[in-house]
């Protein structure tokens, strides 16, 4: 995250490499042009157009789609909903088309089996990266083999093996996986474990949260693309190359878990998992119109999954994870914390889940704050009708919106900013030696001189710790403040606010990380939950308005009503630390809420 | 902790100073003889005895103690139990030999008034800190008009303000309570705010453990002696100079929480509040003999509270209990988690008390495994006497006892130093150059050249913090593993172990803090238990004994039979981590296993 600031200097060369390669080629076509390797080396080339190629093959021909289906969305500004949809068989978009409960319950009463749900999403995933180039590993095989011996499970014994009972699911190529390489978006990664080629764990080793995930009944089918060395908003990397948007081919994906938002949003899987020590579940998410959950440090599992800076932890990397309903990630939350995963992750806090805490709103009315605008960046116009149409939809049914004055998120991003690049980001550095690959334009401004950033000494670091634990004192402070705000008397429930300031953002325009970053600071707990697209009909600027500052002017004027069209507009739903259980309600109470304002005012959700 | 490592060159001169200066002087004037102060001024010396000065003349005329008094009690080995308990009035013995949830039961129903109660252990305080020089602040007036105030509200509403409604408490010259100072040790804290004389916040501010405790209706009266700069393990400081034990005045009271220890075992308050990152709160409670709890990190409120490098979070310091049973440290743990702390403190985890947690053994039978010995240093006889008594009274009463030989706990403590010590502990220089006090001759040995230590860059710092990583799960990985040893095939309850290899320790010879510091290492619950007290008759070690290696051989020479009779001997109960509830009924287990022993072998506890 802490190079995610400076983006100035390489956005105009985004935007014009984007203008000026047609969007009408294959989105993967086009990341390759302008890559120019620091380090002159056929090798690391070769590397990753091999595993690419590996990859590729490993879909079977009877998934392979037809030439003219990939010009024909090479052509769509979106290749998700109806266009994937109408690329399969009925039964393969019934089930892709289900969430998690409604699978999970015919799973493991025994109506459906794990090999027809596993081949569909199988399917379902090999036809995603066709369209949008979203894999960095692929386990089809291996993944219809595990639904087998889960279907013989249930023929022997007439019950589940758990609550994740032939649940598909995906993960950032971040997580390790028994079967699979884990690249983290490093060439030098690819055939090795972790760099380490003679490594025993090489393909065996598996992070905490798959086996958790394992032991409930999941079948993870594939890896997704994310961000060389995680540390940007967009998703960009030498193997797979810049990743695009399948729901507006013009604009990122998101970062760094960008893969993982754009297989869900085009339900490649039926539940997604990412990372996030500053937006990268939460900006993906958004970006490609689906929900997420970014939990408190503590309540999933962690260990045994690389990471940037993995000594770093006062500002925790957490896991989150994605999907295509609040209920859905609920219900893998309620069984991943049913494995008591405190007993084997020092770093898990022993708190099963609280249905106590799951508030019940046929009783309770709630408070919101709405923060519309941090006073730096102004959300565009479709974040902003967005932001409204929740407030609306809140008001509507009988709940309480009230102003956010809370405190300088700009603060939250400053200290984010020096413990986060405390070390230099030196292991970025380690790792692009291994291959000789370059550094990806995005990360170029960031670390001037290509090498890496100032190192700070432990009194510096504690300096900023110091300021760490200040602000999440008055953030807290802010939050309990609220209750003489409201008519209840008790604080507010939860914040509303945007992700970033647009609607995905077009390559190089993503300026403001404000807003998302100040979760991970105060490690408090957040959804997205999309809300409606942008629409060039109705999202006009407001030709008048006058910029609050520099990065206020760019970000203005990096809307394009034309380009961000269709573009997934979503919000941001800020809980208290470690309620996720709270949350998770609120979550279903802002999406039934929403649901009526759309059917009441007619409006495409 | 990390300054508690290298004592060899300290240790003949402590010790030759011990023995040369006459124990038979009263404790207080044996601690000044020997500080020659490394940046000649007359002033902090004449800020610090006239804080000695002012502090004494708070204690009323009344509770003065008779010149020949004083001048006996330095004659005898111990002035706590039977000494201090004959200089008393039999209401004021009578109250203050309860245990906290006797006294809360009399407050709250209104059999006994607030006052009454307070100044009965005001009294045995001002008795305390006479005998033994180990309050900082005194606050006896304020405390019983507090305590009007609380018998004016039970008047009035025929109820309690809280569940510790009139409790008199000391808490460690750390925290900060209204209309009191707070030294931390330093001279030059002294009428100041941390150091800061025009503060606003000078005798206004209040830690946050303090206002909890106050919204209870616990009062505190005095605050206890500590370490200069926390960091050691026998309590002195340019104030109020070496601190002795009450029960052995030969022996140090140990630290860095000494004060807090001494009272307890003094009686002078109902319960004790200390801190602790690497056995501050417990080896003081081992060295009196008394009963403590060190929580695991974001169970109890650090907020407001000065440190010593207070933005290192990565091993955290916790505050912890001191006490005179099990009974009272469950009772107020349960009542302080009552005001649901998280609220305030974001440091603070969202988890109530957990009665589930509380192993019901009517039903259940526990295993334990012990360390009696870790491989590096063989506690001495009294210590290995005492855990042998906790072993047999255990099996007597139908649990198991199985051994432990878990990671090296020599690593967690190597670790615990390059992580503590990662900013060369640079704040305690700025802290005694406020006055010009010399740092105290304890910790010269770890600040070569009188200055702070090497800093480490943030590389280095989390490539500890990966070793800290590692160990925690390797420790968990073991405790699991006892599965495989146990009748009962699940892991162990809870190890017993050493809190040091000695029975409170004679100054400077304090050479291993690996049996503790593995707790802060690995954010584990620990309890004290007292045990026993060393015995020259039958404490005898074996002449025949070959040390392990050149610190076991240093540790077993310092054994003196005749120095260490009548010592504290205590055990360490290891428990999980944020297992506070399930670890204090462990505790209950324990001290009735061990009373039930006593009584049918005759041992005084």
């Amino acid at each position: 995250m802490q190079l995610l600031v400076h983006l100035s200097s390489i956005a105009s060369f985004l935007f014009l490499f984007c203008l000026g390669i047609s969007h009408f080629l294959p989105p993967v076509i086009k990341t390759w042009v302008p890559f120019v390797p620091l380090h002159a080396s056929a090798s690391w080339q070769a590397v990753a157009a091999e595993k690419r190629r590996r990859d590729m093959a490993k879909i079977p021909a009877e998934w392979r789609l037809p030439q003219k289906v990939i010009d024909e969305a090479g052509r769509r500004r979106s290749v998700a909903d109806e266009f994937i949809d109408s690329l399969l068989d009925p039964d393969s978009r019934f089930l892709t088309g289900l969430e998690v409960p409604a699978l999970m319950e015919m799973t493991t009463n025994g109506s459906l089996t794990a090999v027809r749900l596993t081949t569909a999403f199988c399917k379902r995933a090999a036809y995603a990266h066709q369209l949008n180039r979203n894999l960095l590993e692929i386990g089809f095989d291996n993944a219809i083999e595990q639904a087998k011996s889960l279907d013989i499970f249930w023929e022997v014994h007439r019950r589940p093996t758990g609550p994740l009972h032939g649940l598909p699911i995906t993960m950032k190529d971040q997580f390790h996986v028994e079967g699979m390489g884990t690249t983290m978006g490093y060439v030098g990664w690819i055939g090795t474990f972790e760099g380490n080629k003679s490594s025993e764990r090489k393909h065996r080793h598996e992070s905490e949260l798959v086996r958790k995930l394992r032991s409930l009944g999941a079948i993870v089918i594939a890896k997704t693309t994310l961000v060389q060395s995680l540390w940007f908003g967009e998703t960009n990397n030498n193997i797979l190359g810049y990743h695009w948007n399948p729901r507006n081919q013009q604009l990122s994906s998101g970062g760094s878990s960008g893969g993982e938002g754009a297989m869900q949003a085009l339900r490649g899987s039926a539940l997604g998992f990412g990372s996030d020590i500053g937006g990268s579940v939460s900006m993906p998410a958004a970006f490609n119109g689906v929900f997420s959950i970014k939990p408190s440090a503590g309540r999933l599992p962690t260990l045994d999954m690389p990471n940037s800076s993995p000594g770093q932890i006062n500002i925790p990397t957490v896991t989150g994870l994605l999907g295509p309903s609040i209920a859905s990630l609920r219900y893998a939350m309620e069984a991943l914390l049913s494995t008591e995963p405190w007993l084997t992750d020092p770093g898990v806090l022993p708190i099963p889940w609280r249905k106590s805490l799951e508030v019940d709103t046929s009783e309770k009315k709630l408070s919101f704050a709405f923060m519309d605008f941090d006073g730096v960046v102004r959300p565009h116009p479709p974040i902003a009708r967005a932001l409204n149409m929740v407030k609306d939809a809140l008001r509507a049914t009988g709940h309480e919106v009230i102003p956010w004055d809370g405190p300088s998120h700009a603060q939250a991003l400053a200290i984010h900013t020096a413990i986060t690049s405390a070390d230099g980001n030196y292991d970025v550095f380690e790792q692009l030696k291994l291959s000789g690959e370059p550094l990806i334009p995005q990360l170029i401004p960031d670390f001037p001189g290509l090498k890496p950033g100032p190192v700070k000494n432990a009194i510096e670091v504690e300096e900023a710790v110091l300021q760490l634990k200040k602000y999440r004192v008055n953030y807290q402070n802010y939050w309990l403040s609220t209750a003489n705000c409201t008519m209840t008397g008790r604080p507010i429930d939860a914040v509303i606010l945007p992700v970033v300031p647009s609607a995905a953002v077009i390559p190089g325009k993503l300026y403001h990380y404000d807003y998302i970053a100040a979760a991970n600071v105060v490690d408090y707990t957040t959804l997205v939950i999309p809300v409606t697209r942008a629409d060039q009909s109705i999202d006009i600027p407001d030709p008048n308005y006058v910029p609050v500052g520099e990065v206020d002017k760019k970000n203005w004027e990096a809307y394009d009503a034309g380009i961000y069209h269709g573009a997934p507009a979503a919000v941001q739903v800020l809980g208290g630390r470690l309620e996720e259980e709270k949350l998770l309600a609120i979550g279903q109470v802002v999406t039934e809420a929403l649901n009526k304002h759309h059917i009441s005012s007619g409006v495409r959700p």
